[in-house]
């Protein structure tokens, strides 16, 4: 807790989650779902490779929002048009439309991290937990129902009609959490998520996961971090925010 | 089910609900929470008379945000400026600003009828629950927490603002969900509720609360709603919709 004290755990009132990547583990899911289809479709792929260049265009798509370059889209879209150029660039034939909606909702099935239930479990008991997305309402309300995240309240980039790392996203939490900024921490595993909702006024915490790009995959480090907590999993978290 | 055959259920994605008289006794609980502060502070009115008082008043200041003679302003915001009125009209003295801030919360804190929390686990299980109501996040955020109530996502006429029955908080609830208006239904002790959702291609469920406005008041009776579904409560209503 860096000496901060106990008096700024008692200012805090809720918490933010990004989810892909900090609470669910996007590469795993793709991969196990994409073997799946593959293996019943006759399709021979390298679905990590295929995981990761899915992710890698997720930011570009976003930012073309974020400029205004296009108008406001969700990410249900924003996969799919980036799913229907990767399956010609991995040479994909045969899947049918249903196929593809399918596929696409692979990022409304993605599975928490195994410590992700638990340590939610432990923190809903002291605060207010909250999802803070670039997904959208429905694709979070999808995922909490199928893989158990008991949430307060789904907030998203959505909501604000904004994406991530863009301040009215944060700011648009606070407001509908009835909350000052300083009552709020984001929670993250990466550090540009948490820069931004500092500089906001939130309060940060890191939580590290090694594995979000895979074993040979460069995440972002605890060291690195600025932020108030730096945490190794959920539980760890839930401990050190005494809950 | 009125003969509307098996076909019309499956269509059901999401149910949303109206909350304050639907799911939780408003009218109960104040009365409750005010004899407590009554005793505590020698205050000696009629709380049953001053919960009705304060809940007649909400109707109208929230058709003064609908018409636009006033901004958008939260429930608290509305609440609050009936209350104090309404301290001065039943000659209360000696509250504090804290006392007034704590009883302007009751809101936040109402309790279920007794079958709302286990109708809504049953109904979890098959569909989507959500809240819809003029409350805002933050009010159902705290309320579902001190009340357990197990909602997917927190829906709010504050995310459209505009207040029900306006067809926009309808009409953003079924798009934050992603579904067509036909995959949603409202849930309400309120015809005029229904009405409006109807209006907008919503089926409806009419859940019977005899008790809303105490033993003497005047709810909707079941006879009048014109609703697809009519029940006694949420554990009768999870039945009818095979939950």
């Amino acid at each position: 807790m860096d000496g901060k004290g106990a008096g700024f755990l008692e200012t805090i009132r809720a918490l933010t989650f990004d989810v892909f990547g900090t609470v669910v583990d996007w590469r795993g899911s793709i991969l196990t779902e994409g073997q799946r289809l593959g293996a019943a479709r006759g399709i021979h792929i390298d679905w990590a490779q295929f995981a990761d260049a899915w992710r890698s265009g997720y930011r570009p798509s976003m930012d073309a929002v974020r400029r205004g370059d296009s108008p406001w889209v969700n990410l249900d879209v924003l996969h799919r048009r980036l799913l229907d150029d990767l399956l010609v660039r991995f040479g994909v034939q045969g899947l049918s439309e249903d196929d593809r909606v399918e596929l696409n909702r692979v990022w409304h099935r993605l599975q928490p991290w195994p410590d992700a239930v638990e340590g939610l479990q432990r923190l809903k008991r002291r605060y207010t937990i909250a999802t803070l997305s670039n997904g959208h309402v429905a694709l979070l309300t999808n995922m909490a129902k199928s893989a158990g995240l008991p949430w307060d309240c789904v907030l998203s980039a959505e909501l604000a009609r904004h994406y991530k790392p863009d301040v009215e996203v944060y700011q648009t939490a606070a407001n509908l959490l009835d909350l000052e900024p300083r009552q709020v921490m984001m929670v993250a595993a990466h550090e540009s998520d948490l820069q931004a909702a500092r500089r906001v006024g939130f309060r940060t915490a890191f939580v590290y996961r090694p594995l979000e790009f895979g074993p040979t995959g460069q995440p972002d480090l605890p060291g690195v971090s600025q932020a108030d907590v730096n945490a190794d999993d959920f539980l760890h978290l839930a401990s050190q925010l005494g809950a």
